[in-house]
């Protein structure tokens, strides 16, 4: 299971405050590896940079944050932004022993596609295919499935390998409707049944936006999602909980060659005191 | 989603002490009237009776049971026994104002499908039906399922309604093999598509026997399952957690409409402190 850890996020607020923000600005470079280790720690594979609320700074500060994350830790990066100048000069500067870069994301939009393939195709990366074209974000599974399942023919007509590839369905809240979930999980295993070898990644916590007791619908969201095959996700790698189901699903599902991985983990007290 | 609380078994132990056997050796009402009731407020559907290891005094202890608990709870009850005789004599005095009585459980063994279908038949009960048959327990999921559907077959042949069949594919220890939970998975959904109208239970506990942090893969492998279509588990309703992720993965599954239930239950405090 690829997990993105995404607490680098300057749009996080931590009781109402934007502490992620505010150390980015200050060029906290303590605070940011701190927060970077503790997912990897935690069991995150890939980590997540998101700065986009700072806006003209943001180019900057995501070269900064590139630059000071892999100078202390190992695992790749995926990087979130709605510019592409920001990920580019995040990506001129990537140290591409550390693993594949990720970018978070490309869609079907006229633009978007224009300007990040480029990207995709230069600096060899694996990439997050958001199911969205210049009609918006369909809210219909099946519409929704067609622009995904166009979106992947393109990326591979343009020579993006199928293994770089991760469909994100797009998570809609279960508060929208009670189908919601069903549509989700039916995109999942439809493309993951129509294109081997591509992968699938969803921001599970919008299922639960609005609702309360949003944790076990999270959990519940990842743990459908991944029986329908998808192997990567955007989460909290600091919630133990979810990190230890998930961990439990890879067994069941036979991603966990004798349950070592699961086995390993307990022995090592990553579920103590759940 | 079909709950049947398992609690009430003679052969349970707390902290190395059999006391629910004691209990019921005793004819302790109070005793058993609360775990039923805990159970019933926890969300339990069914309550399973299971006082095996009493042998020659089962079908009066059986049949106490029954007088018992439903003279205090709503709920419809679940015989488990290896003795025809201990179900027959419950089944004689169960009062059907509180629901279907369902017979745990029936095989294709010779023997046991002699002795069982006829109360099935009489008392018009819902059963389990194990897949198991005079070569015992089938470790290959292929044969398993096979035994399965000649079950199935066999059950509506002889006018068992499929609504009243819970096919349990028995589920195996992920201990004992990385394809384990695979191909339990695989037999859920092989059975829910081939027989429409049909029903998959399983005692999912069972998965993680032998296994560190048994809950996690109790948890994981209970809503994979659902994910596959089964409706019905016998599982531990005062797990809270357990419970809570299965209400969730009902709405997202569609099967909660407006996540409405989910709601109440929160709002109820069944989520407090978890």
């Amino acid at each position: 299971m690829l997990i993105v850890g995404e607490r680098i996020n300057t749009s996080r607020k931590v009781k109402g405050e934007p502490i992620i923000e505010k150390a980015v600005c200050a060029r906290d470079a303590d605070f940011v590896i701190k927060l970077a280790k503790d997912q990897v720690e935690a069991g995150a594979t890939y980590i997540d940079l998101n700065c986009g609320t700072l806006r003209e700074d943001e180019p900057e500060s995501l070269e900064w944050l590139t630059k000071t994350v892999q100078a202390a830790v190992d695992a790749p990066l995926t990087f979130d932004s709605p510019n592409p100048a920001a990920i580019e000069r995040a990506l001129a500067v990537y140290d591409h022993t550390k693993g594949q870069p990720m970018i978070n994301s490309i869609t079907a939009e006229t633009d978007r596609y224009k300007n990040i393939l480029p990207l995709v195709q230069k600096y060899q990366t694996k990439v997050i295919a958001l199911s969205m074209d210049d009609t918006g974000i369909q809210a219909d599974a099946e519409k929704r499935l067609t622009v995904a399942r166009d979106l992947v023919k393109r990326l591979t007509d343009d020579q993006v390998p199928l293994d770089a590839i991760y469909v994100d369905p797009l998570t809609f809240p279960i508060g929208t409707g009670t189908e919601v979930g069903v549509a989700m999980l039916e995109i999942i295993s439809r493309i993951m049944t129509e294109y081997p070898g591509v992968h699938t990644i969803a921001g599970i916590s919008n299922v639960s936006h609005g609702m309360p007791a949003r944790k076990f619908l999270n959990e519940a969201m990842t743990l459908l999602s991944m029986d329908r095959g998808m192997d990567a996700a955007i989460i909290d790698p600091m919630d133990r909980y979810l990190m230890a189901l998930i961990a439990a699903a890879e067994a069941l599902l036979g991603r966990d060659e004798f349950s070592m991985n699961y086995i390993t983990l307990s022995r090592a007290g990553k579920f103590d005191g759940l």
